[in-house]
């Protein structure tokens, strides 16, 4: 049987393979991986774990193995409504509703909202695990320029002008892959022109929490609350194994977004669920926190400093305040994709920066670096073996 | 902001809203529901789940918490490649995939292989979890015919001469909604036709290790292996809120459905994996199997007996040999929609079997009963009560 000639007409068009590909090397023994996009196992609090377990096993019982509702876990959206209040996220528990990771998230938003051919504007770059979510939905992705304090305001106003878009799709903090944030003054105008435009605006945000430097920098959603689809993952502050999304959005697309998610998997892993409510109700989560933070921040500095201190002068790289990439851009013409190859020979990985384009002819003189899976002795090592071969290009 | 102007063009064609509307009253105070399609919470393994538990913190620590692959937990995959060649489904762990539930094996094949228009041939009546998982790819539904026997293969035949179809769907054993079960006779047949069409069928097998009486029966799978994907689940026989399907599917096929998992939900939740992983391996799926059919069995019969003593004698249902399911036919005229209010008000619901039929103009006269999730005596005295409400209609 030819089963390619059974493919939807979407499928050949997905194309994820070529990254996939890539990265296949990076668990050779003896690489340094900067490509990862991986919190640190470290950073997962076991201890907790273990206890929650426990109350999860007494306090629910069986009714944490059962099916239960498309919603969501009723603690736990009661929790994360809680939360997010502390944050200026005012939301009733209704208004909350737990999906499988953000990636579920980015899914069911797609498929409620984008019909084949309508039109997304994005980051150039964004993050790869949007677009890999939003590409069988067949959207015309519309690229918005950014620069070192993120999306530019004007750019966005441009593309609202010109092109009638379904949604815009952004991580204003600490965004995957530049660790670029957009500064307050910047969010305020972004919420306006949003507001002006009648748009609807993604917010995607599971990094804000991962603050090394600087102060904290309020959501979008708190200023356009009925224009923004707020989005965040309990993934890089408890267990990215939990499988753990959370979204906010206006009723109506919500509304169908459960419909939606029924078809998809019913409902996000119960017991999952049962875990991250006790987490963040018992307040574990904003005492793991400064753990975590107290594990990251010498390796965000130690990336700083040996790029700062090995890099060719050409090279130019992002100083995010948190997060957990760090993005670099070499002299153009360079050839990133190319050089990764040479860099693997010698046992460093990174992600080329082409791939969080969805124009094809961008990004090749451009990677993304990562700074949590590795200590900072070792980072200091793969960026000084890493600059050797980059100049070698 | 107008949402609804928002929506994609799938989604107003979704309406999974009416059933959804129907069960809300199945919760209240004193209803016993046949309506549910949901396991005993009293067959979830509680005491070995806690052991498995301490088992999965010490050998995989970390790890059980962290991302995985999109392909699955290679302990589960290996797992139930073994699980299932005992029951002469022959796999390497490569074939098996690992999603978030059946409910997640339908959606992602369907994300892979269907084009809006494209044919999809299922049993009248099928499972209402699939047309919810097959909708939002808008596909053109053909529906073949079944007896007691289950889907009769002449119709099958049938739709494979005159349409050009994407993939049968077909639940060959103990089937949700009806509890019909294929014959060994018919499979074979039905095996023939799709080697001979050179067509695709989707074989999803929820229900076959709940047997009660009568001799198990080989999967279409064992019968045309290159030919059918095979689905199966977990949720019956461990617990659903761990949320593990199980899919082995011809190579092209299987190497797409990771791709797009990618999108979807990135991978299952490892924890759970790693639970249902030291499960199936440790011999304890095969060890609660006769517990959970000794808790099944009385109910079962329970059913039979009473339908048999109450019902009036113009209706006909399944006498399934396993299963979950009982289906009930009326004298052709009677709306068993209408009925389910008279139903309810008398504090028993069942799920109108028109919501099991893909053309709308189908099933008014039928109805699915659930016994799994009441004890026999309890579903005895529904039965009775529900009698005497059909006899009023």
């Amino acid at each position: 049987m030819n089963y390619t000639d059974l493919l939807a007409d979407r499928t050949g068009k997905m194309g994820a393979s070529a990254i996939r590909e890539i990265l296949k090397v990076v668990g050779k023994p003896g690489m340094v991986s900067l490509a990862g996009g991986i919190p640190s196992p470290d950073s997962f609090p076991m201890d907790t774990i273990k206890d929650l377990i426990d109350k999860v096993m007494s306090k629910y019982g069986s009714s944490a193995f059962q099916y239960d509702l498309s919603e969501g876990f009723t603690p736990l959206r009661e929790a994360m409504a809680d939360y997010l209040g502390q944050k200026g996220i005012r939301l009733s528990p209704e208004q909350v509703l737990i999906q499988s990771g953000s990636q579920g998230v980015l899914d069911s938003l797609c498929k409620v909202l984008v019909s084949k051919g309508d039109k997304i504007a994005v980051e150039a770059p964004t993050y790869l695990g949007a677009i890999q979510a939003f590409k069988p939905y067949e959207p015309c992705f519309i690229e918005m320029e950014m620069d070192d304090e993120g999306l530019i305001p004007e750019s966005l106003e441009e593309t609202l002008k010109n092109h009638n878009i379904k949604f815009v799709y952004t991580v204003p903090t600490f965004q995957n892959p530049t660790g670029r944030s957009i500064s307050i003054e910047r969010r305020k105008e972004i919420a306006e022109i949003i507001l002006k435009y009648d748009a609807l605006l993604v917010e995607d945000d599971p990094y804000s929490n991962l603050r090394y430097t600087g102060e904290p920098v309020p959501a979008i959603k708190t200023m356009a609350p009925d224009n923004v689809v707020y989005v965040t993952t309990l993934s890089k502050v408890l267990a990215p194994g939990l499988r753990i999304g959370v979204v906010a959005a206006p009723e109506t697309i919500s509304e169908w977004m459960v419909v939606v998610k029924q078809g998809v998997d019913l409902h996000t892993a119960t017991f999952s669920q049962a875990i991250a409510a006790e987490y963040v109700a018992g307040g574990f989560l904003n005492q793991q926190l400064p753990k975590i933070i107290e594990l990251y921040r010498p390796r965000h500095a130690a990336m700083l400093n040996a790029l700062e201190k090995y890099f060719p002068a050409d090279f130019t790289f992002s100083r995010p305040e948190g997060g957990m990439f760090i993005w670099v851009e070499g002299p153009e013409g360079l050839n990133l994709v190319d050089g990764y190859w040479q860099a693997v020979e010698q046992n460093v990985a990174y992600v080329p920066g082409k791939y969080f384009y969805t124009e094809e002819t961008k990004g090749f003189s451009t990677m993304r670096l990562n700074f949590t899976m590795s200590e900072a002795t070792v980072i200091e090592s793969a960026i000084e073996k890493l600059a050797g071969v980059l100049k070698t290009l």
